[in-house]
């Protein structure tokens, strides 16, 4: 029998299908997210949570013309495979493959591209405002996870949107958690643990009103009873969206095809702001996603059969174990230490920390700006706070790392996972701007370790410091050394010559140290004598250092950063406060473009970030000379020529 | 009789004194408030609103032990001159001077830097938690304006502080606006014009109920009347802060010292989360503050008898202005263009614009990262919004102008007002990054204009793109040139030589053009012939004007920004790519430390970015000739020597 998902072509298709169809095709969904998910890994969990809602949205709507926005866009699979991206979804998350999240450039049915938490209700205000204006008709749905809702963004974008109350549907998909656990009041009030005071007001003044009836008397009680039952329903989830100005509908089965059609159906017929609350199960129809739905949130390869992930190659620890390893042991030693994450106390390696110290960890849920001006207030108070955020997510703090912690010098420690590319989810989670971004904060110390070992001993450091400082460091493996068991300071400012040479130097930060070390011995044996220099701190910069090894004058920096202001610049810098001219330096880093999808090795070797490519263009720059100046002082027209690049 | 305000050194001293003392005290703030905000300018109005909550705050705890996190912190003057700066005021926001904000340098009273809104909660939870921690016994108090409280970062905060329930209070200083107008779903929560459907239902509910009991008969509907109104009370704003997990209290006389004195000795006693919800007036006891808070929000120098605000010397028009006027003509021809601003209607110019195309304009509130994202939902669908904010504040945008504007090519334009030094307000408000965090972003225009004519034609071009674009330009009057009425589009990433010279050149960035022009023509009368650049583009860079021009081996950049990756560093990377080397660059901007307040004119001189310091540096570098490189090729050990800079 020839599968319904094989004959959906377009979204439209779903109108002729009936209930049980639809249900067929739900199994169909969650079969084929699985088996992909399986082989090249992915959003499983949040994705097989939404099958029978993003059935019903395209069953009862009619994307593109109505603009269907999912937050994150993690939950997003089984839209793609119902908006004709069935042929190509074995390619997903992969080189030139699927993006694992909603993109404009795929398909018409993505009207917004999304891999960050909390954009669902802005843009879809926006979607609505461009409607209206246009005097068009059609709806804009927006589906936010609980965790995205507790995003200062999503507050922003509800408050907008209930003062507007305009035509706008907004679907809570909750399925009461972020990524692992939700937190926050709102969390509590979506699972209704709220033990109101109010309720407990409310319930006094209706005493206090039934009591003023003549006829009661003793019965009193008794109806007060039910009239508090009855004024608990008052005190749902739905209090916060109405104070916010949305009207409220649900809680409703978000597994229950039919009941959901029936409510979307009845919901096209509003023209103001509404909010639906789906109650869905993460992991849904899957028994292992169901049972761990916080490692089957994105998860690698792994076996359908038995639920296993299969395990790398045993290799060495992870930067984000030894982070957890060695702030736990620090913490032991320091009980000024408490760690904050927003919503990752897994995928930042905070878990042991938090068991051992749970008075003295904090998750925050999606909330980076709160993380970041929360721990400058701790750290305001004799604190060491460190933030464990992911380099991408740190964005979102920008202006509360600016003012809140290095305008005051608060030694508040960051540390940056997920630095450099991180793989199959793209470019908006690539950590590729952060030294661009960290480097022009005053203040501000910068590290990059080499491995896993120098790491730990990295935050050592960043612990002894009385200022802020932050560690940024690749998702993955580390190298495999040594770890030492005793943690020492490094020396501020000071980077590690880790060979000597005489024919120029590489200065290379953090995982850029081992390829430009791999690149010099292969190009020694061609002739070339180059040093290497681990740089360790991208701010302050060793000065002496990099200036000796300017004098040999041939510089290659090595950085996984955009090449617009990282650290290679501030080479090009140094040289031009020192006013030192005459040394060629070639940077090697990310282009001024954003960095697509793909293996992390994959994408460093097509960057040129992997041995092979560092000693390929150094080959290339000493096989060129620099290029001659042959133009004559500026003596043209305002803008006369338009013929050059625009 | 010498005023009770001399008297005052610490604010323990307000303890002895009687209510009527506390109010004669409360007018002398208020007339020391008036003469200095006259003389040095100021955030009057939200000073004179707080003024008896300030007194009742030092009245009942005790500060600073307890601590006092001011929200923004512009309302902060009452607190300064309680707490030991009276004598000291009259350097309000002067260089060397008091800061217009707290500032913990300044003070034990300060126990947080403000500057940008919304960071109270956050800090406030960081103090309550790290109370706990130690196991101390104070009370946290933070007071937020209701404009503050629809800044995502305060709303995250509130979500993370109902949680916890930890002792923390929280105090909604309502005074129904943030800047000018306040907006959202909250602030009709908080003016109780909430219709809601809520209290429809919640109404039926309770008829059904009545209807339910045998013994009413005809009598239900008045009962049901009365239940309604009950019920009303209900649905005030502590229906918000309670689903936030918050007790509320309130609203209360913001202005009535003995009625706040009671509240907070009541609150003292508590010990979870409590909200007070305080009405006041802003600009209270200053009638033409009260007439217009707006004006007198941050208000200049002003005659206190009249409330006339000193005109500066008729002079010209200011870049906000020009670009309120622009945009209007701009919107006349071009449908699509839609505008957008976060609480600063008046202070980014686009009043004008809101009043002639009111459905067109967009005040989301203190919300940047909103404001970005739904300008991006508006893009995808065709429109061409603005983006109207001051340079500091786009800082809260980061991360949604790099994903949802720029990794999506949508046509956003960004007018970045305050771009450069802003004078008085100081650190927090002066927009001397935004060419470093701008440059890093891929596919962004970012343009500067040289004066006020220019700026209009920079709009102009900003919507004729294809792509995002940014135009950054100072606070303040422009240089009073002719305006074209004509406008038309600048050829992209073209710069303009206003000035030709065979011994060098200056590339100057938009305010820098002007004073590099001056330096030169200073230094021709020397005998050094220098041309000057208009750089117009940022990004993209007009590489074959800047090469050639490179050509004389001696270039200067002038911008207002932070040295560190900004258009400086990147005619570095530039000379990098292009392998050229052999020229001598000098870069001139802000260092690598936060610039302190005072006036525009006075910190440019102080970091050479005026005309004299321009061609002082420049002098200065000529005398130098480039240093020789004279230490040998790099064989130090890792880390031996400590001996230097650390």
């Amino acid at each position: 029998m020839p599968s319904i998902l094989e004959g959906i072509k377009e979204p439209g298709q779903l109108k002729a299908l009936s209930l049980s169809e639809l249900e067929t095709l739900a199994a169909e969904l969650r079969e084929r997210i699985i088996e992909t998910c399986a082989a090249n890994g992915g959003h499983l969990a949040p994705s097989l949570g939404v099958v029978e809602l993003t059935i019903a949205l395209h069953r009862v709507f009619d994307s593109p013309k109505d603009k269907i926005v999912w937050d994150v866009g993690h939950q997003a699979y089984a839209h793609k495979l119902l908006t004709g991206r069935n042929e190509r979804f074995g390619t997903l998350r992969t080189l030139g493959g699927i993006s694992g999240f909603p993109k404009r450039a795929e398909s018409p049915h993505d009207c917004f591209d999304v891999g960050h938490s909390s954009t669902s209700i802005s843009a879809g205000v926006g979607f609505a405002v461009a409607r209206d204006l246009k005097g068009e008709r059609n709806k804009v749905l927006t589906v936010i996870g609980d965790g995205s809702m507790t995003g200062g963004l999503a507050l922003e974008g509800l408050n907008h949107a209930g003062e507007l109350n305009k035509d706008l549907v907004v679907i809570l998909n909750d399925n009461e958690m972020s990524i692992s656990e939700n937190v926050g009041a709102l969390s509590n009030l979506l699972s209704r643990t709220i033990t109101s005071e109010y309720v407990h007001r409310a319930k006094k003044d209706l005493e206090a009103f039934l009591e003023g009836l003549p006829m009661f008397g003793k019965s009193v009680l008794k109806i007060a009873k039910r009239a508090e039952e009855s004024l608990k329903t008052l005190f749902t989830p739905g209090m916060l969206f109405e104070a916010f100005g949305f009207e409220y509908i649900g809680p409703i089965d978000g597994h229950d095809i039919g009941k959901l059609v029936e409510t979307l159906e009845n919901v096209k017929r509003f023209d103001d702001a509404v909010l639906i609350h789906v109650l869905t199960k993460k992991g849904k129809g899957y028994p292992a996603a169901e049972a761990n739905p916080s490692l089957f949130h994105g998860v690698g390869p792994f076996d359908v059969q038995t639920g296993k992930v299969h395990k790398g190659k045993g290799g060495p620890a992870s930067y984000t174990g030894v982070f957890g390893e060695a702030l736990k042991r620090l913490a032991q030693d320091n009980e000024k230490i408490v760690a904050i994450t927003a919503a990752m106390p897994d995928g930042t390696g905070l878990t042991p920390f938090a068991k051992e110290f749970p008075a003295r960890f904090f998750d925050v849920g999606i909330a980076e700006q709160h993380a970041v001006t929360f721990a400058a207030g701790l750290a305001a108070e004799g604190f060491r706070p460190v933030v464990a955020l992911y380099s991408s997510f740190l964005q979102r703090g920008f202006d509360q790392l600016c003012h809140d912690v290095c305008l005051q010098e608060l030694p508040v420690v960051f540390a940056i996972d997920r630095a450099g590319v991180v793989g199959n989810d793209g470019p908006t989670h690539h950590g590729v701007f952060d030294l661009s971004y960290l480097r022009q904060l005053p203040g501000l110390t910068v590290m990059a370790p080499k491995d896993e070992n120098e790491l730990q001993h990295m935050f050592f450091t960043a612990f002894s410091l009385d200022g802020p400082s932050a560690v940024r460091y690749p998702r993955g493996g580390g190298l495999g050394v040594p770890m030492d068991q005793i943690l020492e300071p490094l020396p501020v400012g000071k980077g590690e010559l880790v060979r000597e040479g005489k024919d120029g130097a590489i200065l290379a930060v953090g995982t850029m140290v081992h390829p430009a070390q791999q690149a010099a011995a292969a190009l020694a044996l061609e002739g070339l004598d180059l040093a290497v220099m681990n740089v360790r701190f991208v701010k302050p910069l060793d000065r002496d250092l990099i200036l000796s090894l300017a004098a040999t004058r041939f510089l290659v920096t090595a950085e996984e950063n955009v090449l617009q202001g990282g650290f290679g610049t501030s080479i090009l810098e140094l040289l031009e406060e020192c006013g030192v001219t005459g040394v060629r330096v070639i940077r090697l880093g990310y282009p001024d473009s954003f960095v697509e999808q793909g293996e992390q090795a994959e994408l460093k070797a097509a960057y040129g970030l992997d041995a092979a490519g560092i000693a390929r263009s150094i080959r290339e720059a000493r096989g060129q000379s620099p290029q001659e100046l042959v133009l004559e002082p500026a003596d043209r027209p305002d803008g006369a020529d338009l013929s050059s690049r625009p």
